[in-house]
């Protein structure tokens, strides 16, 4: 069940499901517990390139994240972002723009998971840019919490 | 033509057209140029509410909008953000959540429009947050310009 492309996993994090089209992964940094990443499985680069199928999708699995991750972690509102700037950062033009959603869930109040508090730093403004790693085990049952409220959806 | 409700002028900008489901706003800063607001036309709050035929439309303006723009403008790229996290900023319960997407075009290089250079401050990273206000005679001309664009695509 583990995705097993090491570039993927550096990349947008830990496969939590995959659909026809997209790939949802754990997010590397869990500012706001639950940050996520939805990838397009084939090579594109801008949303103009969506077929209405991957549309079609992509509109039922926002549905499913939010409401999975509602009975999951309970957040105030959920931030929506198609950016790729990180691939026009510099001009070696090594990584390649492919489309991928952001996926934050926002928290007015702290948030206790296992044991462990989440606090979102910037709630009412875009997300915080910094990084916050957590042990591979707490993410591991983070990917189980939300693959068990996915299923029972 | 030219949208009449005050509060939306002053929240979203200035109306450049509206589809069934859909309105599209110049919004009130230009410091990328030819930023922009597309608003739901009915009270919704998370995009789990949006029909399957509010997607569906959703998809066919992405494309509408990024040839229109790439035709007005030329940008590089484009980040589209449903965020909404203004009215989240306060807890007086005024200001209500309601279902919108930013959609800044990304500019490595300087754009010249009417004479007027635009600079896009932070070029491979999140949209600046700050202001850029222009003329009013200016925003007609970016409006029409994208307008002519818009209808010739």
């Amino acid at each position: 069940m583990r995705y097993e492309f090491k570039e993927d996993k550096e990349v947008y994090g830990d496969l939590i499901f995959e659909s026809k089209f997209w790939k949802l992964f754990l997010a590397p940094s869990q500012k706001c517990l639950g940050t996520s990443v939805l990838v397009l499985k084939r090579e594109a680069v801008n949303l103009r390139e969506l077929t209405s199928q991957e549309w079609d999708e992509f509109g039922l699995i926002v549905k499913d994240i939010e409401v999975t991750m509602n009975k999951s972690f309970n957040p105030d509102l959920y931030n929506w972002a198609c950016f790729k700037n990180a691939a026009y950062r510099d001009e070696s033009g090594e990584v390649k723009a492919q489309i991928h959603w952001h996926i934050h869930p926002r928290y007015r109040d702290p948030v206790i998971f296992e044991g462990v508090e989440f606090i979102d730093p910037n709630f009412g403004y875009p997300p915080s840019l910094g990084e916050k790693t957590i042990p591979d085990e707490l993410r591991e049952k983070i990917i189980g919490h939300v693959r068990v409220n996915f299923d029972g959806r």
